[in-house]
């Protein structure tokens, strides 16, 4: 495949030409040691516009000037241009930045910004195992591994480097959370030189690799007795493995580390804390400037399911809240952005209320496990805007602690070995928005949707707005079809896609539901399970009392009666139906919505993401059908608007 | 190991040593060409009591009479005892007959038997894979197969070939009957040699092989590009393919075949009949005397749940009866006894009542996939007792068609490279019980039960009643905790073990109970779906009517409420908690009986047992508990004992 060619090509993402620009005839200047900026603005311009007349009238100029590290400013000047950067790296965002806002059909004299991202680790987690398949991946197969090797096409990794770098991505960890004896080997010989190779790929991009590296590498790799990390010998295997590490890879960001999590071995396992894992590990790396990102998804996985007292979301809290400030200065505590698991609708976590004396990353998911895995349309942006501006303290919104406790924000990514990376075309747009809001927490989902689309696709106006449209509605679609009221996994268990009511109703994840003959949910307030009392008190309150509660977050923190009066009126049980009803009917609006696109989009996207929301539809009304007789089949009452629910 | 040591080991299975009985010096007697019957005698002598002293005073003669083929007859006379049989074949059995009668202590003057089967084929069907797996295996892998090509130690499969001769088996079908393309080739060379030399091993002992074919094996064996029945290419390649089988092969027993079944080929995607498949690759066999044992487990295994016009019971009959007569002579149509899928209590097909001029076979499974595989204790004679002794038409019982309409009995086996053959070593209990009810058919559970602990173990009194006590409890008390009153599959999907109510509630196979807040259970009367019209109208009317529908069959035959008064006046609801609580409670009974047997049977057997009634009682207490509490979360009422129900 040629992807030179000027025309759209579901490849090149969000970096498309554009045949609509009128191009400018102008001269690029840089000096020598900036050629590979100056080369990758000038492909950037070549891609928007063809081929550039130069013209000595206008000038574009590339500069490192005095801002901060990351930072850039576009500015117009009398007879030309200047992107400047506080290095390298911020000048490089400054260019994409440039092109990106050229791409939406901007006149080059109104680009005029100074931006600089609010947390220093923007970081995608690759799920990748080294057979090659991903864990959760929606879009093909690993572009990194094969056979339990590297194996990839190093122009695709160019091109994927590039895509990160465009949304401001500086971290990229590549192998799955969940290590394996074989993937265990990334930081030794003969693999590490592999991983050299490819960091060398990401390195003109700014990007800094990580692995995902397994707890008992002392023993898997280091050939130890224990992995206990008080033993001096463990101390001495991570100290002088890390140190390999670093000889080969300088620039190496660091580890990701998922202890005591899933059948995973951890500190616990040696009586120790989670903190003294952790800084065993990036004691290790310290001198070498690198960093632990160390997972809080920490929880009891065998759970008696008639056990009500044991509430799952309670568990990261109660593992990492009393271990606030042990942490060494460069563990990141990796925490995920709800309490339980990347669920449709869930609370914020109650960690990031509570530490406040420890550095910590928010971390999102990009693959729609829970969330429509790339088949049903869901546009994460519209989540992320919402967690992001939930008050977690006094007032203070959640993107308020991005830089301040908050210093990375990392996420598991969506795309695989498929031509167009995510699956979906559409999912596009929320790996491109994850870049964005990790820069710029302040982004409006609309926002996003909007410039993505303006970059990605060259449209109509209907065009344009039935796409946004779609997306920002996608959310609460899939959300009306599927567990209500942020009740959460009532998925087919394992693979997480469609409707399985009671799926781990009796299993032991510690995901439960409890419906019965009258009521449904978990009473996680002060007086059920507790939960609530891991929030500041003023949330507390709120979440603790039904009638101040969010009502989309009500099946979360309350246990509720079917026939409890919803604030508009209808009963509990009748909104189940009557959002189940409506999902179905948004899902088919959505297939109506996208065919009136035929020809106003570019025909490989148009029949790929028609063929998604076909399948959407026909999971939209098992969903519908599933949920509603499970409903009707507990509590015996009927729709009150009489329509079909199967008995 | 060696198994000739004169102690039990598991791997003997029934054909133990027994040190407890005195040994009889005598002299055995036979024709020049019996000398493999003699050899077998003196080995199973030599087994049962160690070396034979030789006296000429006693003569064992072993000898051919005029008696039917299989036929043997055991007689005492003045100065010996003479075993004989109607052929070579009917002598074996009675050898291994005399053997048996020995091991249960008999004194050799008190046997006296004349019998002969009532059907002429006695089948055991493997499920094994080539890859060495076997589907719905529960005793290790396959002793036939692995890595896709013959792989067996011909020393195993001559016990396993005189294990099966001793309980009277005469074809055993070696491979899965859902064919792959691997073992599509079994029919060809290169396996096809290999085939010829394991039926050499089982040949001495008067067992015939079979294969399952594949239904496309025209496409995939011969490069055909259709497998259409009434096709003369497919016709020639089924008669040119067999005349090969029986070259290499010439007491080839036949093909087994599952056609347009859970997603194989078959007839109906060319729109033939079941009769124009069968007939065609029957007509192949017939001139070398083989058989086609056609599977009717045909059904839609793609149905909506929110079909509830469908019934899958009703399946085989549709496709099947219409066809009466029409099958060739050589066709054997191999039914599942009961409707559905060897659930733990169903009916008996209605097939059997209603096919009158075609071969028949009945197909049992000793694998207990839905009967607690080989973990959970389940004695399946009990079962077979039960389901033989099932009226069928006017006043005859099932085993009354044997020998008539009934001419083979098939089984999936339980077996596997497990050392004992059958993962749990009181399994071997329904290895052997199956052979001796398809020899004879109106052997008790009991009986059967006796007999088999006498030659198995040297233990007391209280052992064998102990031992004899548990199987013969041991299906009620499997069926008091599991599914209840016939509603079947309430089990996980895929592996079949353990409890999930609705596990199956909303899938495509086609096998809903449709438990709501007041009622259980499928109308499959005569005013519901119709299936019990498929049976005669004595037993139609019985089904049909609630207070006579025998109540064991409640649920498979009514929708019930929860509050419908039982014939001891309990309510359906609290039948199905007191049972449940029952059945865990006997299921800790189990255990304990077992654990009084400690040094009263083997060593091996003891822990081996044991720990599988340890698994036992946690599966029986989780099917209670999730049982339970799916009920009461339904209907919202209270066990009237006040016992423990999570909620």
């Amino acid at each position: 495949m040629d992807h030179t060619q000027r025309k759209y090509s579901e490849y090149k993402a969000w970096l498309q030409p554009k045949s609509s620009l009128t191009p400018k005839a102008l001269r690029i200047r840089a000096d020598f040691d900036l050629d590979f900026i100056h080369q990758e603005c000038r492909l950037g311009l070549n891609r928007l516009w063809g081929e550039i007349k130069e013209s000595a009238a206008y000038t574009l100029q590339l500069k490192i000037d005095d801002g901060a590290h990351e930072a850039y400013s576009l500015t117009p000047l009398a007879s030309g241009f200047e992107i400047a950067g506080g290095s390298k790296r911020g000048l490089l965002y400054g260019v994409y930045r440039f092109l990106n806002r050229l791409a939406t059909g901007e006149s080059i004299d109104q680009i005029h910004e100074r931006s600089a991202p609010q947390v220093d680790y923007r970081i995608i987690n690759h799920w990748d195992n080294m057979d090659g398949h991903i864990e959760r991946g929606y879009a093909g197969q690993s572009f990194f591994f094969a056979h339990n090797q590297f194996d990839y096409d190093a122009e695709r990794i160019t091109d994927y480097a590039r895509l990160m770098a465009s949304i401001g991505i500086n971290g990229i960890c590549i192998n799955n959370v969940n290590v394996n004896k074989v993937s265990a080997g990334l930081i030794a010989e003969p693999l590490l030189s592999d991983l050299a190779d490819l960091a060398a790929l990401f390195r003109p991009f700014g990007i800094r690799l990580m692995v995902s590296v397994h707890f008992d590498a002392p023993m898997i790799v280091g050939g130890l007795t224990t992995s206990d990390p008080l033993d001096a010998g463990v101390k001495e295997f991570w100290r002088a493995q890390s140190a390999v590490v670093y000889d080969k890879i300088p620039d190496f960001l660091g580890y990701v580390v998922k202890a005591d999590s899933e059948f995973r071995g951890g500190p616990e396992a040696f009586g120790r804390t989670q903190a003294d894992g952790a800084n065993t590990i990036a004691a290790a790396v310290a001198p070498f400037g690198g960093l632990v990102f160390w997972r809080c998804f920490v929880y009891n996985c065998q759970q008696d399911w008639r056990d009500a007292q044991t509430d799952r979301p309670m568990a990261a809290y109660k593992h990492f809240q009393p271990l606030d400030g042990a942490f060494d200065q460069n563990v990141i505590l990796q925490i995920k952005n709800g309490p339980v698991d990347f669920q449709t609708r869930e609370p914020v976590s109650p960690l990031f209320s509570s530490l406040t004396n420890t550095h910590e990353a928010i971390e999102f998911q990009i693959a729609q496990e829970y969330t429509g895995q790339q088949i049903d349309l869901f546009s994460l942006a519209v989540q992320w805007e919402e967690i992001l501006t939930t008050e977690v303290n006094k007032g203070k919104q959640l993107r308020g602690l991005f830089g301040h406790e908050i210093t990375a924000v990392t996420a598991v990514t969506n795309t695989g070995n498929n031509m167009n990376w995510t699956g979906n075309t559409l999912a596009q747009c929320n790996l491109y928005a994850f870049g964005r809001i990790a820069w710029n927490p302040d982004l409006t989902a609309k926002e996003l949707i909007r410039e993505w689309i303006r970059i990605t696709f060259e449209t109509d106006e209907h065009g344009s707005q039935t796409i946004e449209a779609m997306l920002l509605q996608s959310r609460d679609i899939y959300e009306n079809y599927t567990a209500p009221l942020g009740i959460g996994f009532m998925v087919n268990p394992s693979n997480h896609y469609g409707p399985n009511v009671d799926g781990y109703e009796f299993s032991h994840w510690g995901t439960y539901h409890r419906a019965d003959f009258e009521a449904i949910g978990v009473d996680r307030t002060s007086k059920g399970t507790g939960f609530t009392t891991q929030y500041p008190e003023s949330l507390q309150n709120m979440y603790d009392h039904i009638a101040t509660c969010p009502e989309e977050l009500l099946l979360f923190f309350h246990r509720v009666r079917y026939d409890y009066q919803m604030k508009d009126g209808r009963t509990l049980l009748q909104y189940i139906y009557d959002s189940h009803f409506e999902g179905a009917q948004q899902a088919e609006a959505l297939l109506q919505s996208w065919e009136t696109l035929e020809n106003r989009v570019p025909q490989e996207a148009f029949y790929s993401v028609k063929e998604r929301l076909k399948r959407q539809l026909r999971n939209a009304r098992e969903w519908r059908d599933q949920v509603n007789t499970y409903f009707y089949r507990k509590s015996g009452i009927d729709d009150e608007k009489g329509r079909q629910i199967y008995r």
